[in-house]
């Protein structure tokens, strides 16, 4: 009856945690049970968790590039990184360039995904609404599951105007898509860098003073504004500061649709690993900020205003990053791998949230939010059997050879972690065992969205008893 | 391999609702599958929903009097009231009356509660908190399972002073229990009574007008610093307005474990109820509070600050109630029964909140609270098989006869609900279906209880992700 | 000794009332006594308060037009218009058209107001921050006093980018000035309006419509964000909603210098006035809101949030009122004569403010903002001796005529108020008694500002001493 | 015509400081002019501020004993210390002990005032709150000016329970007279002092742990929320930390009366200062807390929500403060002469407050809620002549010698100061000059106190403009 049992362990979901047996078949978790009995294909899980596959909704994989070259990292190698980190699920960006159009990209880069092994679904970058893109294709890409629009309102030569961005909202609210939206202040940050250029203050280091916090929470405000004067839910992407957070809380308050998304990089990373000789392989957007900011974020995320934590996984080769300028250094940071052994480490094993959270925040909120739930981010009856069997004890160095993704370098390097996914499972297929990633290219799947989240402006509050 | 199979519901649980088959073993649920093959002992739930049966921690069953009588309501006739309403697992009082020890008044507390069909747990009420009760008794009943202290800071004579109260939150510190708090004002609402009186105004109405919402947040900010001084968890009972729940939310947004409770009668009675001819009937302390009251206990339940709904039942018939002078007629309403359709009906009918935020406020987080979890309050593998049908769609109006209660009264007389239970069952039993109770008297049993809920000051708020 | 004395009144200031004699000579206050003697010119004050002449620091009065015109309200009305009201000094706008310098439209400005017969001090708008402007001209301008910039985030043609706000923070911060700016969000207004348009939905009341109180908001926090960026002191102009004010109050908390303004329209007219035949009359922005804004207004006053009520005067005819498109009607109402008996009226003779608060409002905070005070604003040796003796019981109905100004209407016709100016004085002389203006054209004196306002971030909030 | 001339200083009040001369008649300021010419007493301000005598409105001076002795600090020796620093009125206690009256007492204390230098007024302390004592004598003391009832939350014999609280709010009601009170939970002290004793911790660091804030703020709270009740204004003494100062900020929020104040020791020393060997002599209730609460109350002081800074002088020789055991040490510290230069030098000499709010604090504040304003706290035409010369650049270093209190110790002994009262004047009659007092006894006078304060819930709070 059951393809594979998995045996013995501590399930743990959003929710809770409860020692059971999982039976899978067609790919599916069929049944939950003290007991099963039989068979061959059992998999012996006693003394570890088992937890839904990760999923990460904020990636950037193979992402073509204006010059038409690609991102370093291919689907393939992403497969191997997400695997190796415990996530089996994603969802990555089709760029728009100005005076271009997007249908042709999302047929290129469906193909593209194809190749992988992951499970994946899209966001559409917005970078130039016009009539023919917002009234045509975007329809075509919403009807074919690419749920979410993704706006920059900084990035040169991807950030819009205000009017865009509203043109974007009031599209999606039409359409039923999420808006995500990269908030931080553009004519600010061009002014600061400018002033510092002058100054001859280019190095890496100074990445961060030319985007200080007030840049991110001003076009946080503004963001959340104009989606309550469009009346269209959004996420915040990579919020890195309590500031910012501030502001998704009060919206939240209000009663608004507005979500909020933090990273690794912003709860172990700062602004002084940019001072390094190596500064330039730390720098990403927003910048990390002071060593105090990660308490701030962990304080927000547990009362929940920030609910989702992916990777922004935008891997660069060193030689890609060399450069004296800061304006002119590609910013991004690979941590695909990386993201839930930090999480987990970070947060569980460092007490400052359950095992149920980390489930929350790596996997389940994400997949409600995509669209994916309860396929993707369940262990229930009929949820697709993306199963992670993770050693909470066992303590790793992080080093580049354990991210298994394309580049040579991780902003991570050489942090200790405690707790560490020991295999992999998708649909029912162990994908990787003891670090060894053994799926074939082309087996991921492409997964159709469905409308975000749920209705309900904001869920019972469990005060301890969260998980 | 299964006793009993329940098929084809929707199965909702605090944290989601999937389609699929329950397995019953030994009265205890022993698989969840999308199929459950066979057999013999089948229910069909198609249509309706399966809920963990109702955790009611908060109630006055066949309660000893300080004359040497007991209250109206037995634990057969309570048993059936609670069936009747979705309810099958309860937390009662045992008192303590100045002068008098605890431990005789359990051994008979246990004698009376067995003889009912209702599972069931204690609080031990604490009004003389001697050295030999402290010391010696209280000991025995936290070895036994009774886990919580009660005090009353008003109530005469049962209620407690500072030092009294201290003097338990330090004994329960010691031996792990939690402490739960009626809070009103002992002082202020026997001034505003005496001159209440004084001036002529002694109806029912004026019991309001004697215990303003005011006397309520003192006491509340009062116990909560007390508390906090002693460095012990507490929750606090019955909270009849935003303003006594704002001072819980500061608590806990400061990392206290301080819990709060509401009941169906502050989030439907008012004020104005009093007032009718048999005012006396809905007459409860705190009193219920003005009709803009309920939208505000709604908007802080949705924000997780009030995270339980009891019934505070305590049934008084029409004679007993009877009397001129709001200040010698007893306080209290019935609700077991009532309880569940209010809250389902107020709360997921009328869109405030969802199915799963229902089990959650109903069963789950008293369960966790209370010590019972995952035993009670849970549909998963290995928990009691306590699980009601219910029926969305049902529309009824609510009689006393409906309540099977002791009493010939319920303040919620002719109120309209939509969702009705249709089934409830016990430890894999089936004690009520289509409003015909059909437990055996004796089969409750006592329910020793684990330490107050979890670790984590506060867990993920699921922004619209909850249910 | 004195060439005029004002015997027997109440002197209020910002601080206190007292009754005292007032001995003026050479156009200054000379001396506050318990009783002066003597003489030939003695205006005898017994009943009446006497009051800091009124200090309007947002004023737009014979303002160039674009198009080579002037506005229809000449400083020669206009100061008869102040003086029937109460008010002796203004502070008004020089233009700069994009593509324009500012230097010769300053001098021809300097001229025509001296042709009138109130003291005046600049505010310079600036429209097209361009180097030659920024770095020549407006150095220049601020050596002559003109010590603020303003700034529109809407308002075609004046309005500037995030980018031109920021070169314009920078250019005041080097010099010293203040920046004064409007918010609200352009492109949520365009949007707004060509959806209205669209849809055929043209008249004066979707005025209203087009600008929701969230773009002010939204602009609010950009513009003290970007303030913030700058470390640059910002008064924002006409806050129509305590949203707005809310933005204040959080950026005064944090320790920022930023003000905020409310004018009388805000406090008393709604958005249901645009409805009317005459709706265009009621035109301004930021739009007045729903009745209930004005009850929430008057408590961010009283909390000191909003800490000036200036007029926003900017008369226009009922001619130049004329159109079917709100989009093209122009913007701006009178208001230089009837904001101090309004503000008496519904603050002070309603309960809401004190006396004093009246005249912080009114003239002193306004004169310290502006770098006026102690010159204007104050009754203390050495200020200016601009007085205005003020019946507090008078009761009049506004009219036209009693406005004085240029134009022929008042959106405040009809209007019954408590309290009225009986006679006002300037420097000395009395330039109006019992509504009959007497001052001769070319007798006002332009105002070199000092710096704005203090070093402080907060003062001591008078927790009920305040006056 | 004037008796004495002050000439050339800067004379600052409450609201702003100006230039002028300060002419005396008969004991009350006539004049304030640019130029006061002639005379023969002339005073020479030149490089020196001149501000209000110091209002100290809380004092424990000559009180009697229970055993029927008295404070060391008489009146004649608190004058000397107040004139020696500035201060020229004081508030001081009238005490009740249980089981006795208050009128004999009244008449008493009256006479023991007379003898000193000080203009003086009473709080009457209220420990027994008898029908004889609240309807007989209560009454008469209010119609002699006795316009405050201070009650003890904590403190034996002298505190109240929440029931005499509340009587005393209610007869103060009728009577139209303050409550002022100290926040303290008594029963959590005795909790904590006793387990702090068993476990031998008896030295006087431990009087800070026996009083931690948490009970600080809950009997802020109580004594707040049954003012409400009762709808009574209150003035919360000696405000010790924010987390107490926040209970009145939200009570002012809500528009309630409620005032806070706060005294140089929270502002400058520290519970470690108990730990010293001398500790004993830093001990007062509340205790002192960590040093980082200075910087939060002086930003609750810039915030308004604390508007008067006294003394609490009680003052006890070395000799009285010896003792092993902290709950037998008698309480208090000397503070009457150091004040002023205290709240000066921490104040406007380290930039936290203007010159303005310094006097505010010190003197107008009080003076406005203690009723005696305009006389005393003002310097305006009829106001007395209290007049304090104070040289903002003198450095000092405080000595108990430099106190001239009756006691042989200062917990403030060895602090540097900057700034420092160089002249005394008290109803025009210099009364310490250079450090020389020269008054003589018996010159002081009884000040019946009117109403407190005014009317309004809260003034405008001056942006930066408050001084």
């Amino acid at each position: 009856m059951h393809d594979l049992v998995i045996r013995g362990g501590q399930v743990a979901t959003s929710f809770g945690t409860v020692r059971c047996d999982i039976g899978v078949a067609g790919g599916r978790i069929a049944t939950l049970a003290e007991h099963i009995p039989g068979g061959e294909n059992v998999i012996d899980a006693g003394g570890l968790l088992v937890v839904p596959g990760g999923v990460d909704s904020h990636c950037h994989i193979e992402e073509p590039r204006e010059d038409g070259g690609v991102m370093e990292e291919s689907f393939v190698s992403a497969s191997r990184a997400a695997f190796a980190g415990g996530t089996t699920s994603v969802v990555c960006f089709i760029p728009q360039w100005k005076g271009q159009g997007v249908w042709d990209r999302y047929q290129d880069y469906r193909a593209r995904a194809a190749r992988g092994m992951l499970d994946h679904a899209f966001h559409q970058i917005i970078s130039d609404p016009t009539d023919a893109v917002m009234e045509e294709e975007v329809p075509r890409l919403v009807a074919e599951g690419v749920r979410s629009l993704k706006v920059f309102l900084t990035y040169e030569p991807l950030h819009v105007t205000d009017a865009q961005y509203i043109r974007v909202l009031e599209t999606a609210r039409k359409l039923g898509a999420l808006v995500t939206v990269h908030c931080e202040n553009f004519d600010a940050i061009r002014w600061r860098t400018q002033r510092l250029l002058e100054a001859g203050l280019i190095g890496p280091r100074y990445h961060a003073w030319s985007r200080p916090s007030v840049v991110e929470r001003e076009a946080t405000h503004r963001a959340i504004a104009l989606a309550e004067l469009v009346d269209q839910p959004i996420q915040v992407f990579h919020v890195s500061c309590a500031e910012a957070a501030e502001e998704i809380a009060r919206a939240q308050a209000r009663g608004l649709k507005v979500w909020g998304e933090t990273c690794p990089q912003y709860l172990t990373l700062t602004a002084e690993h940019m001072g390094r000789p190596d500064g330039a392989l730390f720098m990403c957007s927003p910048a990390p900020r002071g060593a105090d900011e990660h308490a701030r974020l962990w304080e927000v995320i547990r009362r929940g205003t920030l609910d989702v934590i992916s990777s922004d996984h935008c891997a660069f080769s060193i030689a890609a990053k060399r450069g004296d300028d800061f304006s002119t250094i590609p910013n991004g940071i690979p941590g695909l791998a990386a993201r839930m052994p930090l999480v987990f480490s970070e947060g569980v094993s460092k007490g400052r949230i359950s095992v149920e959270e980390f489930v929350a925040l790596t996997s389940t909120n994400a997949a409600k939010l995509m669209g994916l739930y309860p396929k993707k981010g369940a262990i229930q009856p009929g949820s697709d059997a993306d199963l992670v069997l993770w050693d909470p004890a066992r303590q790793v160095r992080i080093t580049n050879a354990l991210m298994q993704h394309a580049v040579d370098n991780t902003p991570f390097e050489g942090m200790d972690v405690k707790g560490w996914p020991v295999m992999t499972i998708r649909r029912g297929q162990v994908v990787m065992r003891d670090g060894q990633v053994q799926a074939e290219g082309g087996t991921g799947e492409y997964l159709p969205r469905a409308a975000y989240g749920m209705a309900q402006p904001r869920g019972i509050t469990p005060n301890g008893f969260g998980a």
